[in-house]
């Protein structure tokens, strides 16, 4: 869930006023854009769940949970996975599932040790389809050294739920001294992205609805925590974030916000490949909205920046790591992008869903 | 998931063969009976999600795991809520997922401190029925002491989910010297519950299907925290559960089984209210394995009974507590019933679902 703490309802930014999109009373029912993870999701946790739970939410039930336990600092995260179809170039939701809960926990800083895997089944789905997920949980969970300790499931009656959703819970230990908060980005904070963007989306979508792009986009999911751990070796990180739902636009408005700096992005700077250039135009996407599964995004001082980007690139999955912008003291809360011919542009939190069900 | 370690796939007693009634390769495709935490359950998670898991998973996938990270024992447990409707006579899903997982941590021994809440809903729901649902969350928390402190909310089209799936994973401290393992349980032990039985599975279904038995029957979803550390402090407990899906009859066979001792229980002394019992003969049902939300059983060794019984009494939630029966050399892994007609019957561990979606 986006943290929305600190932001007040609508900011001003060259005249133009930014109010949120689509208030809550004017939605009597869930619809798809609730769980974009963008402005209604953000929404419907402001203004439903944190009223609702009272004095016993914490933390603004962000994306994950620092919590202090007998003495030991200790990262909490979790996610359900809904993608649909389970299976899709790349990956699977099993795969899919493990991997952002482990990026979860090594964004907030953390070295994942253990998660949880609950799931609820539909009555039908084959068992052959299930076995083959769970594999690629398993493979998962080695490749990025937790493991799968408790677990519950459950079956609906078919016509009731769709095949397999799976949630991850993820438990992961904190060093002394990681301190990774989106309060800590300040004004002159260099914006890196570990690599190419927009993958994730456009591979899910391309397998989906019968679309085809010519080449096939296969899924970046992938467990981050060892680049996190060349970062964290190499400078004092200020902010992490998996750019997953509402891609990297969600995510860099999500931290200007909380931080209470703007942020401007070199448009010609950002990573897009050819094929996810393609299909978002033949789809009128924006690649900067479209989710990633394998990348993150981190803010560090100015002069950190050099050292921090080696770092990144030092790994086979940062390898194509690239400084994409600045924060700023003007506009807070407000991303903008200079784009290729010179103008500049708001890059909005997305309102609601432009890809359902990717993740 | 019922812990499946260290169990023959068949024991024999008086003669009877038993065999796991429903062997994975005979069901290609998920039935409901996979969910009902009986021998279905146990089918799936030790021939398809451990094989499939491989070398990351640990703990044989319990209802809870006890971690050590950073010197700290922690208790982790997860669960996924399906009950249908999601408010019944005495409770909402909310509720119901909030005391859940503060029970699985209560009954692992542990502190209860910090939940996950991760929501599926359906397009359409109504936003005032997930409010609902979250105030009963925020006040079950409230009650039990724990912090909602991370979460996620995904949105799937309508007619491929069910209104609201809630999946609650939790954290609590394991004080030293606590040690809750089916495996110390013995042969002498005693059997006790902590109060009357088959409450929750018949006020949710009591509102479904059109079914009404004339006295309402209100769900007994409680937390039990405060029993259990009521009954820690007293003696040294070997073995605690709450007897969930599958009613008493699968959590004392699960013990059963991984203790390698056999249980009789004395039918008579079993706490079934009237109205539970009316609506079981109505139904065909065994109140044995009718779902409890807000109930405990603990093993004990003998010379400890009379304390711990002492102890559960001393609690508004523990008042009706009773021995039911005791741990025996003879039949390890069977569990057995006087009946009151002075007889035996064996009380095996259901096959599937008595009464599917109940939590």
């Amino acid at each position: 869930m986006p943290d929305r703490t600190g932001q007040p309802a609508a900011v001003t930014i060259d005249g133009d006023g930014w109010v949120c999109p689509v208030p809550l009373r004017d939605a009597p029912n869930i619809v798809m854009g609730h769980g974009s993870g963008g402005a209604m999701s953000g929404e419907l946790i402001e203004h439903l769940f944190l009223p609702a739970f009272g004095a016993a939410a914490a933390n603004g039930l962000g994306d994950s949970a620092v919590v202090d336990i007998g003495g030991s600092r200790l990262a909490f995260t979790t996610d359900s996975f809904v993608v649909k179809p389970t299976v899709f170039p790349g990956g699977t939701i099993g795969d899919l599932a493990v991997n952002g809960t482990v990026n979860d926990l090594a964004v907030a800083g953390a070295h994942p040790r253990v998660l949880s895997t609950a799931f609820i089944l539909e009555e039908g789905t084959p068992l052959a389809e299930i076995a083959h997920v769970a594999e690629a949980m398993g493979a998962a969970a080695r490749a990025a050294g937790v493991h799968l300790v408790t677990g519950d499931t459950k079956v609906v009656d078919a016509g009731h739920g769709d095949g397999i959703f799976v949630n991850t819970t993820g438990l992961g230990s904190l060093a002394p001294g990681v301190d990774i908060r989106p309060q800590r980005v300040r004004p002159g904070d260099v914006v890196l992205i570990s690599g190419e963007i927009g993958v994730h989306g456009i591979a899910v979508l391309s397998c989906r609805e019968g679309l085809e792009f010519g080449t096939t986009v296969h899924s970046d999911t992938a467990p981050l925590h060892e680049v996190t751990a060349a970062l964290l070796a190499t400078c004092d990180v200020h902010m992490m974030r998996d750019p997953t739902r509402g891609g990297v636009a969600a995510t860099v408005n999500e931290v200007a916000r909380a931080a209470n700096v703007g942020v401007r992005l070199e448009e010609n700077t950002l990573p897009v490949p050819a094929a996810v250039s393609d299909a978002c135009g033949l789809l009128g996407l924006d690649p900067l909205y479209v989710a990633n599964e394998g990348k993150l995004v981190a803010f560090v001082a100015p002069g950190d920046a050099d050292r921090a980007l080696a770092a990144l690139r030092s790994h086979p999955l940062g390898r194509q790591a690239v400084a994409v912008g600045e924060c700023v003291a003007e506009h807070p809360g407000v991303v903008a992008a200079r784009t290729g011919l010179g103008g500049t542009r708001i890059v909005d939190l997305p309102a609601s869903e432009q890809l359902p069900r990717i993740c």
